[in-house]
């Protein structure tokens, strides 16, 4: 996706090796034409799947995944990383080891949103090595619902979490796909899924 | 707006006098065409306010406020309930209280995506008690930008929020307002703000 590998180009921060630091348009400050954008893009690529839920996680997922949501006009639920007090029952629970933060997590959706006939699609900000994805698709497989795509913001591709993910029969798209970080710049998989 | 009056009458669970759960359209499972629908009202209510950013606070508010901000044209800016890893210096923090969760967290905006020139229209899902609103208003005049308005998707004008976040200056515009959660029962406050 040729706006959003711009944007990376020219806002992107690199960090080190592993970090990319977008958050003058997807993790803190955001741009929401861009997220539109982002939204009817995940809309085409996943438009003959029958969804019929956009499942995604709290923060930095919630406004890609509503713009996606309203383009395939379905519903969108997040996942939220502590539960909430008013959900104390009938919730779907897995945990999800972050190795940014270095801690495990229990993400947790309600069970009356999702059911057997369900085909969700799961949308994230960012892929790394694909904990938070695999804990919202056993969430979805939890009731016996069809995890039918997962849409990625931005793929760091060197990280092991697309690999893993399409290992174990998943479909993944992602907008951009990052191949290294190497010496403070940005190089991109040079495929034609990203145009 | 009545789309949203609608939605609290045929969705919203009264738990008790003090709480409206409305988990299956705006706080944890999210209607995006009501999202967008919301957006197109803030947006409306404070076109001629020159708005430059939209301002929330994490989880809820994401999703209205990117809906605002693409209305408005305008970057969105969501505060973190948590320092961030990767923010560690140059952010602007204030201490907001949870009654519900009854804690006090930090919320914090990097420093670089505001300046004294910014017109800064704070966006939140619900407004009870006032604290996020007023936590995130003291991050606006921390460095020197002025609040333009406050925009609440539900109001629950039985607390004490409204009212204080008005007699302190600031305009609070809210989509739907309640009156009271007695018995069971939804009561709006009917006045013309919200038709």
């Amino acid at each position: 996706m040729k706006l959003l590998k711009d944007k990376v180009m020219s806002e992107g921060i690199v960090l080190g090796n592993q970090v990319l630091k977008v958050d003058s348009f997807l993790n803190h400050q955001m741009d929401p034409v861009l997220m539109k954008e982002v939204g009817k893009e995940f809309a085409r690529h996943f438009e003959g799947e029958q969804i019929t839920k956009v499942l995604t996680i709290e923060s930095s997922g919630i406004a890609p995944a509503i713009m996606t949501a309203l383009e395939l006009g379905v519903p969108m639920i997040f996942a939220r990383k502590n539960k909430s007090l008013t959900l104390k029952e009938n919730i779907l629970v897995e945990k999800v080891y972050s190795f940014t933060k270095q801690e495990t997590n229990e993400i947790t959706v309600s069970k009356k949103f999702l059911d057997e006939n369900d085909r969700v699609l799961i949308v994230d900000d960012f892929l790394a090595n694909g904990e938070a994805a695999f804990g919202l698709a056993r969430i979805v497989e939890q009731v016996g619902a069809k995890v039918a795509g997962i849409g990625i913001v931005i793929e760091k591709s060197f990280q092991p979490g697309a690999r893993r993910l399409k290992e174990a029969g998943y479909r993944v798209d992602s907008l951009v796909r990052i191949a290294a970080l190497e010496n403070g710049t940005v190089t991109f998989v040079d495929d034609q899924t990203n145009e």
